[in-house]
């Protein structure tokens, strides 16, 4: 059976749809392969999740809390959840109340809210090359114009590359795909050129409390108070998250800004979902307050630590001729860069799929999908047999490519 | 303290953002004043919700289903709830399966995501007028035009409302804010329409399950199929939600429509917020099958009958020399149009919050601002005598109002 024959073309899609992606296509045909070792996505371990905690923390947050877990709250979240993600990342010079914090429903929602709250059609992003496919994915529909900046490169500009943007979009820890930290220096240079040029600096954090080795560095928006200002009125976004500590299905995030920004995020925000889920909010107060969140992280940095360790260890003993890469001191991903400039990762990644395992080429975190000599490998979801299988079968592909 | 005299202007906010609005000012204002009877919201009465039941499931969810609950869902939704969705609204003629079917943050975010999908800048939207502010919200950001229409008038020509416009949208069951059903005539009329003119149809129906008098009238995507096509692929896009059945906190909808529309919608969803918690979403699934939702019904339809006539009571005794209203058979509202012209009911919501209640002014429910012969007063936040008490002091306001 099918539709009438008589039924007129209905009215198209805005023009952001058009865009056909190959990539996805085959993402999604990936999801059919039995047996796909995904070394493609940016998954947790669901090991790691403290189930049982969670369970008892979601019955008391209805039974105690049913005001603030079942009718809607407000637009902004739940005051003491906001003055608790407030006191998390207040300092001596870091002034911060409720009214800098906005809940969002993950750290993908702050990226859609500041993209409406910012962009015009065709506003100018400065993004970190290479950009995190979710900000690109969040931002398609308000349809920018990007300008990559590259701040680990030793002549790097920041004045320049903030010059003229909207906003400037920037993941300093363990950035997603390539892994790596922004430097201090480099974050203060980004925080003095978002003062002088007037342009907002948006700092993406999902992956800062997965750190393995060595210390963590300074948050931007810690390096853009002016002592004694209080509340915090300066140019930074801060993006945090529960989805990395404690975990990703309950879907709540956080934004930390200038006042008046978090005023109009909250507008954008009444027009998205009114509010983010109030059972959701009051189990992540629950969490914070009992200290869940810094029971679990030792477990979870364990795990990490060893499976980085077992990715790095096979890629030195399989792809070593074929690729380069960094071991990242934190964060869920390694980064690969081809060294034959003619290997094509975009084909790379269908040979991949016929040899059973799935990786991200680099086209993906390209807004032109011009860069396709770079591949992200994940390694948080799996374990470590399961980690040296999949870079043994994406070996196996790799010999596969014609030449 | 203040900030640093040195910071440059930072840039501005989109478009859309500059629209300042008076009222919006006021509602925020309305949050300070203490012992006020809130007649303005859409707020279900929280003592129906059933905490008890959902308390325990929340916690079972968590504890037995730790995948569904606390990993990343599927962005479409967990699949089982799909199918729980598409067989709750199928029938003989309405054939539906899980990809007629995208889980939505609340229906607010259908709204949304529809806009991304279906508006280029300065795209053409039919609406019933009076608009459900929401809708109007949610696209703010898109920047559509709007075509009014009122499909409640008996010259209402369907095809001319709906030719050439991307999407139509209506609230066809006590449409809010005037509380008023489409007939039957002409939802076929509607959909008839869509099908010639290839507009797409919104039917919106979060208060369908609240019908006090009389029997439900066929939904549009119901009249929309076409018997023996499977799965179905008209040109009407239903949104529901679990905000007035079950709790509003869960923030839980969904979105029903061809397949092709809900995988376009996904791509907006994946974008926008990832995917809905996926806690709420297994709570959902394990109330629909257990009967929670037609378990606490009778209870919501009873409260809220009895608020209903309360506050038409109320008009009746206090209000009827400045207003003409219909009691409606469904919903959350009351529609009240004064009956002299020069009554400007913006300048009576600011009168009304001197006198501590809050009503619902006509002109946000306008694209243009300019309809202030009405208010929207809601019935079901309330007990009868706070409705009694919120009605004499907005009658106090009538009286204190400057002829």
């Amino acid at each position: 059976m099918s539709a009438s024959p008589s039924r007129p073309a209905r009215r198209g899609f805005a023009r952001w749809l058009g865009e056909t992606n190959e990539i996805t296509r085959l993402f999604l045909a990936a999801g059919q392969i039995p047996d796909l070792i995904n070394l493609a996505g940016g998954l947790p371990e669901p090991a790691t999740f403290p189930v049982a905690e969670l369970a008892e923390l979601a019955g008391r947050a209805v039974a105690e809390h049913p005001g603030d877990a079942l009718a809607y709250p407000p637009i902004e979240g739940l005051p003491a959840l906001r003055d608790r993600i407030a006191e998390r990342y207040a300092s001596e010079r870091l002034r911060l109340t409720r009214d800098n914090v906005l809940i969002v429903s993950g750290g993908m929602q702050g990226l859609d809210l500041l993209g409406k709250v910012l962009l015009d059609p065709g506003g100018l992003v400065a993004a970190q090359a290479p950009t995190y496919l979710g900000a690109l994915d969040a931002w398609r529909p308000r349809a920018p114009r990007y300008r990559p900046f590259r701040p680990d490169r030793n002549d790097f500009d920041a004045e320049g590359a903030l010059a003229g943007a909207q906003f400037a979009y920037c993941v300093p820890n363990f950035s997603n795909p390539t892994g790596r930290l922004v430097g201090t220096g480099t974050r203060r240079a980004l925080v003095a050129a978002a003062e002088t040029t007037g342009t907002w600096l948006v700092e993406d954090d999902p992956y800062g409390a997965l750190h393995y080795d060595g210390e963590p560095l300074p948050r931007m928006i810690e390096l853009a108070a002016v002592p004694g200002e209080a509340p915090y009125d300066g140019p930074v976004l801060y993006l945090g998250t529960l989805s990395k500590e404690i975990a990703p299905g309950l879907r709540i995030g956080w934004v930390i800004a200038a006042p008046g920004m978090i005023r109009a995020l909250t507008l954008a925000k009444q027009g998205s979902d009114l509010a983010s889920s109030g059972l959701g909010q009051r189990i992540a107060l629950d969490a914070l307050d009992s200290g869940l969140d810094r029971k679990v992280l030792p477990g979870i940095l364990e795990t990490y630590r060893r499976r980085r360790d077992a990715l790095c260890a096979a890629l030195a003993g399989q792809l070593a001729d074929w690729f380069d890469w960094e071991v990242p001191v934190g964060g869920m991903f390694v980064w690969a860069v081809a060294r034959d400039p003619a290997l094509d990762t975009d084909r790379l990644l269908a040979a991949a799929l016929e040899a059973r395992v799935c990786v991200t080429p680099g086209s993906v975190f390209d807004p032109e999908g011009r860069d396709r000599r770079a591949i992200r490998l994940n390694f948080t979801l799996n374990d470590e047999a399961r980690l040296a299988e999949g870079v043994r079968r994406l070996a196996t592909a790799l010999r596969a490519l014609p030449a």
